[in-house]
């Protein structure tokens, strides 16, 4: 298992990005292309012990930075450590690639290097949702490839996401939920409206519509929704958690007794850190290109890095992009659009 | 100060609004005119000290059920509780509508008993928000009354949630932002992309647009966005707050150490629920409408009616209905649409 890393991209890159393939190398027995500059690469390098594993430079002398517009970027860079390790990926040197670069960036990139899976009109970018269920969690798409949605991309998301649950997240017959404004369905948008019967006809498990109150309950495996209202509703729970965490701790460091009980109630917030560490959530696969593309965070860390390539292994051993291709392999072009039976 | 109380409106009606309505009558010095079925009234009110308190009720025989269409419901109970207090207010007879009954319901039935401010295209639900900063809040809108929107109903939206914001709450120059996918104005949806420049060119203290992440920390006093979206993001928020609290519960118990330590920090976990407390933040007025309406939480408790009928008075007396109405009252109807200049 090879899987090429972008070691320039990220707010801590080349250092955090490095650090974690190392981590990863180790722990999953993993090849890591540690594709970026040399020089910089190998100045990281150093810093770790990679005794015994597996960690090729790939050299690529530019870099997409986090400002940068994507398209233009792509087009231009073609020496980018993003662009080097897809043509990794497409030449099946490499068998995934990530990334915790400009995530525009890596949407372009992958488009261009990639392609689509045949059937498929967008990739829609995920992430892994805790629940409070034990060991619970939700698989949430599109969080923001795609601002503005057709009906019929929703369709191809919930596809693309009960495949993911099923054959990655090993979850058995998934179900599938509609984000919406109520789980009548009367409510909602125009395009929820639409949506609801197309999903009904689909031989997905839908189990219908829910409101974003409802996802950390666990009420359903995947969930489906467009890129905009995915990037609010994922950002707003991360705010949320983090406002209500702020709150607390100023609460209790105006309290001595307080302070004393949260020393001893230390290992329990651990524990919750744990469960919602963004680093476990906070990236994930981009579905619908021809290859494993997994964006994580801009700020990633190591350990989210290392997370990160995890999380492109399980992918590509469960040939997920297999998966996919064979559920839209039916798929006809009509008037020059590929079109779903 | 008159208020007109759905008595019959919400989960936990007529118990939960008689009581409501009596506490508010004692802490805010206000009449509180029940609308709805006497008997049922009468005998929630004999549960309570009501001496020296102004409580008339107001015969309605009909009640707008949660799952009734909205519409249909307003046109065939003309005798229900909700037309009743609305024509109530539409008279003068009431200074203000509050209701905790279905808000469907309650948009269609200010509309069709009050009519929109001249100017306005679409009413706006909206609630207030807390934020990190002490006392800190933000106003949000709109939270359901329009899932699908144009361009000018959001620069509108904009208008009225910055002068709420500014008569009521009494935030001077209020910082009003565009809710989206990132700071950036190349982020985000076409709608949003449409709308920067629109509120660039508004005399609004426009800061920007802003991630879901940073409405939390008190990046801006108003926030504007669709139904759709608004919805979703407070649900997902409620859902987070909730999720984060049940997670730490289950951790807490799980360690004996844990349960002492929470119980030693017993006041600060109390400080941190009243800051968070749904039921000051649930609900919030309707705008847009030709008088105040507030629409308070569906599963709203006596303490929430009670605040629902405070954040009503505020409004009322505060005239925001006449400082919309000045905003708005250079608009003049072109092709039979209402239209801002």
């Amino acid at each position: 298992m090879k899987i090429a890393l972008d070691a320039m991209g990220g707010d801590f890159a080349p250092a955090a990005a490095v650090h974690g393939a190392v981590w990863a190398a180790r722990d999953f027995g993993v090849t890591v292309q540690l594709v970026g500059r040399p020089e910089a690469i190998q100045a990281e390098l150093a810093k770790h012990q990679t005794a015994g594993l597996d960690l090729p430079i790939i050299a690529a002398s530019e870099v997409i930075e986090m400002t940068e517009d994507p398209a233009a970027a792509v087009k231009n860079k073609k020496d980018s450590s993003m662009v080097v390790a897809l043509r990794l990926v497409k030449n099946k040197e490499s068998d995934a690639f990530v990334t915790a670069g400009n995530t525009g960036g890596a949407l372009a990139a992958s488009l261009f290097g990639l392609g689509r899976i045949t059937g498929i009109k967008r990739p829609a970018l995920s992430t892994i949702f805790p629940t409070i269920k034990d060991n619970g969690l939700t698989f949430l798409l599109d969080i923001g490839a795609n601002t503005d949605v057709r009906p019929e991309f929703l369709v191809q998301f919930a596809i693309m996401g009960s495949h993911y649950a099923e054959y990655v997240l090993k979850i058995p017959n998934p179900r599938v939920a509609l984000l919406s404004t109520g789980e009548e369905e009367k409510k909602g948008s125009i395009l929820i409206k639409e949506v609801t019967p197309m999903l009904k006809e689909t031989k997905l498990n839908f189990v219908g519509n829910v409101e974003g109150k409802d996802i950390p309950a666990g009420v359903a495996d995947v969930i489906v929704t467009d890129g905009f209202t995915g990037n609010v509703y994922i950002k707003g729970v991360q705010g949320a958690a983090w406002a209500v965490q702020k709150m607390l701790e100023r609460e209790i460091k105006a309290r001595p007794l307080a302070i004393l009980g949260a020393l001893l109630a230390r290992g329990a917030i651990k524990a919750l850190k744990a469960k919602v560490d963004y680093r476990e959530f906070g990236g994930g696969p981009l579905l619908g290109v021809n290859g494993v593309v997994v964006v994580a965070h801009g700020r990633s860390d190591p350990y989210a890095i290392r997370h990160a390539i995890r999380v492109a292994k399980q992918a590509a051993e469960n040939n997920i992009i297999e998966a996919i291709g064979r559920e839209f392999q039916d798929t006809v072009p009509v008037n020059g659009t590929a079109q779903v039976r």
